[in-house]
């Protein structure tokens, strides 16, 4: 049977990434508190074309997957690794995202439930290997200036922090997720009750926080981060009072 | 050229809609406030087919489309009439949704600015013709119980309050969106000044509603409503100490 | 610390449902070929809401579904007699959906590998008990019009069939997914090698369905089916020669 | 009334980006064959924030938005400076995308119908100004290898092509469109008659393209053309016979 992505192709085009994307796959994953947790991720596996190859071979991408047990930050230069050996290339990349659980206590009543967040990987390696992070956080943030300018209530919003991070040494999900937390006027839950509700609140109210704000507290903790070599931190606030969102980002190195 | 839609079909299966869906197409609609207004339109459109036939003409169905100048809700039955005369159908179903812009005064300052609601037709005619409009649009919830129990502030969020009206006579956009805001604890502008963010921060504060008030305030508006003949209402809040949202609804009969 | 939600209301308007929305969680559910898969469900949850009761209490909505271990058609109507116990409702409802995987060898090489479908329950119960188990399935299209006219090749395409059932017994979504496979011109598989795809090729070319054709081929089998006594079909087809989809939809009773 | 937002700020985190996001806007756009068209924008705004600077004044965004009568690549750079000297910033960003319509005539019957393509800018002011028009346009893609392989057929399919420029002069959506239609194995219409399917249908048969081969068409074009400084080409395929995707892509400068 002919091998029509084999052939020789004139146009001197060598292409960055050919692949695969929007492939669903169950996945298993390291879990920092319970070990393991199984999710549903949504993967792009792809590696770079010569200029004279006319195509890929991209069924060897889900087979280079299949062999994959449970994905960390600890095996994925080793997946890599099989894309281009697999494929006879000189770079490899794999992008992968999913819901991942945290299991929070609420802050008074203690009742522990679980809390959706959302995760992914983006790897890459030619000589060089680069593996980022990211971690989508619920926060909520309570508008400084509604507060201020108000003779009661202030307006207040679900948020999300998308943070980004480059490490040496692992970083945990869970880690990053309390950074985030630690950013917004106060924390969000799956499950509350009355007491717990009162003190988030009263916390947000005390604690009121902008989109600036939030990306600055987040900004100066992941400096502070032992392992954290690059972040780049994105704080995006449903606006109570708009239809439209406010957000603020900042990356590391743009400190001077 | 063989026509294969015409062939005799002896499967015997009546179908009940055959047709197109996601078009995309540039619509010009009629404005209560201004005249007219131009958007873009996501339309299904669609007619039955009879058991013995074994397809539709679907480029039909576009070519009467391209007929139309202006949609509005004085003009859709005659749309209906023209795709089932095109297709020899007994039904035809036109389904269009779009962003709509109504132009809001901030309430302090009187700043004037485009705020986008959700607006659609949905169409059936096959002896009997009904025709049922439906609006999507923000409002403000801010929590009752958490006022309540609080010593100060309350959480509050963003809302989509969604209406569907059957009617007799004209009704526009426009009034649906303002019986929309009227349910909430506030309302939504794209463009706020200082002391209109202090008086919408204070006026929901005084005014707490929960899913289940904003709903029963929109459903009360609706029974008065003088040619509102049928609607449903549906609150859907983006609760921000959660990350999940809290809704409820109610439908035309429901009352008793 | 006070009950706002149970305060008495005055309105005289009972809603229909009054719950949480978009309420993502870890799932567990029973698979028929492998015992048990893991996947991430979105979920409602929902109960009336008398005209007396000012609100509902939410979290026990979420309190239900911490007790739950296994999700299946065999205990979704406990979960509703827990959610009307707990909320003292008349009516409770849940509706979940989640990616769910089956596992499928390829045509020639036998290659096996996970396909994503998307499944859900929605479930009702006042007195009386409805379950509907949905499956979205993707299946290959390629047009009969096309074939006939052309003196090469057909455009064909990826589509969805969407199936909804009522069953007296257990129906698996496995089964749904066969049925709906059945229905296209050829299936779609997550890993193929180079025999794979001259199968599937020649078989779509050999077998050109419309969406009418798919839509009639999975109704006269649910309509064989033993155990299922309502359905609805639609498949929906990503034309490949338009920017828009063709549809075509059929429901139990249609038939006559 | 206190100025919040003003407010001096002692983190020492200055802020690449503070903004809007998620702005929905009427807009009216210049058009290569009918002068102007009218559609519906996605909007993001946003300035820089020195570090000692709270907050930014996020309405003001909004405002600058007003002036504006038609976007155009002409007049960004000049809504750039307003944000600048409006807001006091060093930066201002804008990107903002929107359905837009290009006329197509049938190749065969030759009817004429809008299609709809997705189109965007991208600008960024500092010292240096810096705009990219992106265009997201459906094309089809048919198999190489299927059609090799295969005793009859090939396996085809929608496409995406997304193309980003960087161009000195003004080059017109319209002009990226042609690029990305040239690019696939034929071309995508939203009205076409049964001589115009077979003959689309016959020219992908005969014009077989990978992702590979769509991508480095459209990139040959694009080095030829005269006043593209830079570009970035995608291709993604939405393949027949699985439920993912094939995508490719190339930018400028990786061709050595």
């Amino acid at each position: 049977m002919k091998d029509v992505q084999g052939e020789k192709d004139s146009r001197k085009v060598p292409l960055k990434h050919v692949g695969i994307r929007e492939l669903h796959w169950p996945l298993r994953l390291k879990d920092r508190d319970r070990g393991e947790q199984s999710t549903v991720g949504k993967l792009s596996l792809a590696v770079d074309l010569p200029h004279d190859a006319r195509g890929t071979h991209m069924s060897r991408l889900v087979e280079c997957l299949q062999d994959v047990e449970v994905i960390s930050s600890q095996n994925i230069e080793s997946i890599l690794d099989g894309l281009k050996r697999r494929l006879g290339a000189e770079r490899a990349m794999m992008d992968v995202e999913f819901p991942y659980f945290i299991y929070k206590k609420a802050p008074v009543s203690g009742l522990c439930a679980p809390l959706d967040i959302y995760c992914g990987y983006h790897a890459e390696k030619t000589g060089e290997y680069v593996l980022r992070l990211r971690v989508d956080t619920p926060i909520i943030t309570l508008c400084p200036c509604s507060k201020e300018i108000s003779c009661f209530g202030a307006h207040n919003q679900r948020a999300t922090a998308r943070i980004e991070v480059e490490a040496k040494g692992r970083v945990w999900f869970e880690e990053i997720a309390e950074i985030a937390a630690a950013g917004g006027s106060s924390q969000i839950y799956s499950l509350l009750k009355r007491p717990d509700e009162k003190a988030i609140t009263e916390e947000a109210y005390e604690n009121p926080r902008f989109v600036e704000d939030a990306v600055r507290e987040i900004a100066l903790r992941l400096e502070r981060h032992p392992r954290v070599v690059w972040y780049r931190v994105e704080v995006d606030s449903l606006e109570s009072i708009h239809n439209h969102n406010a957000f603020a980002c900042v990356e590391k190195g743009w400190l001077t």
